[in-house]
């Protein structure tokens, strides 16, 4: 068997998300598709992160197998010629056997966006979740300090139906805050993320900024180790899932 | 009388356009009727510039009268409340009765957003013209010498149905080049443009830029004073209307 990465990019908005489910068109549905379409077989694409309904992705990372070598070059074509406009394969490369998109990743980068103002902005209106209440960013960037370092992220996890994660803990290396034209974006870099926790960690980080919680409330969130003490969850479409390291 | 402008900014992938017009749906269209919802009444909306079906507006400017003072933080919320989210009202200035949106502007700044690259960017393809050719940006600034200044843009100019543009001099202030993340856009000022000059200016520098023309032939094309030596027209999706200067 043959062995390969796909690197790809997506705008998560018209999706349900990354795996395949009914009554939902899902990206790794339609490039399974495409791969039919020119192998006429089936191939099975395994990605490295599940990205959920809406969420985008600027590079996902994903792997599959096949019996006999392909030209890249013309296999990345073939791809993007059969995939919709706002799903793009940026690169595919050979990788070993024992390369698994999911399991090998050391790292993975998420980044949130945030626009700020009394009225959004037509153009990140599907990319950022516009927030017209004052934002005190100092505040959060304080908050953040306690999220830093190797933490039980329990209180920022939710549950998948008929699914518990034995082991919660998880290492944030930094979160940085960028300023966009509109707004801001907060980059998550961690060992690894529980599901919903980059969203459900907005979710609560946007209270501090509007002043419904105080920074410091952040800490006893955290060590609460409940999910009904974190805060909401944020919205979809201002996440994209920005690298996966190896 | 009372008089007031409105800023608007818009993404014009879904619309006609700016102007009123059969069988498509316009956003001259769309603020009329929210207007008639809010003052049951017909209220005529007046705009500097009709930008073009595709075409994205990040500060359009427009007029109307009416027979009464209004409040103008209401009226921006009832017309952001009955507007499609892909249109704003950014903001609602009195102005006197001689204010006139296209007549009293004395320069406007449009913008062409180009992307590069051999596969096009998902979060940017409804907002700029991928170009996946090699691409001489210094060659494209060359041929920006010779068209800033006053000229007869006749080359560059389309002839609406029906309509013969009688002065076709304007002046150009300047043409910026700003690097994007994944390209860069070109930023036009000027005192006045003529029918779909901007995307014919772009479709022509888009042909210096892939070697197809060299830098000075556009000397040529501007002193033939005739369209049909000018270049192609560049898409309506990578066109922004800036702003509106009075």
């Amino acid at each position: 068997m043959y062995h390969y990465q796909l690197i790809l990019a997506y705008d998560g908005t018209e999706y349900g998300g990354w795996q395949i489910q009914p009554n939902s068109l899902t990206i790794q549905q339609l490039i399974q598709e495409a791969f039919t379409v020119i192998f006429k077989d089936t191939i099975f694409v395994t990605g490295a992160g599940r990205t959920d309904a809406g969420v985008h992705a600027i590079a996902q990372s994903a792997h599959f197998s096949i019996s006999y070598p392909i030209d890249i070059l013309r296999l990345k074509g073939s791809l993007n010629g059969l995939l919709p406009r706002d799903i793009r394969v940026k690169t595919i490369n050979p990788v070993s056997e024992s390369f698994h998109a999911r399991y090998s990743s050391t790292k993975k980068i998420y980044r949130y966006y945030l626009s700020l103002g009394s009225t959004w902005n037509p153009f990140t209106r599907l990319y950022s979740w516009h927030i017209s209440s004052p934002f005190n960013k100092e505040e959060v960037k304080k908050a953040i300090e306690y999220l830093i370092g190797e933490h039980d992220f329990c209180s920022f996890a939710n549950v998948k139906r008929g699914f518990k994660e034995e082991d919660t803990v998880r290492i944030l290396y930094r979160i940085d805050c960028i300023d966009t034209p509109d707004g801001f974006y907060f980059e998550f870099e961690g060992n690894g993320f529980l599901y919903k926790m980059v969203r459900n960690l907005m979710g609560t980080l946007v209270e501090v900024g509007i002043g419904k919680i105080s920074s410091d409330e952040i800490k006893i969130i955290l060590e609460a180790r409940d999910r009904r003490k974190g805060g909401r969850t944020a919205p979809p479409h201002g996440l994209f899932l920005v690298e996966v390291i190896y």
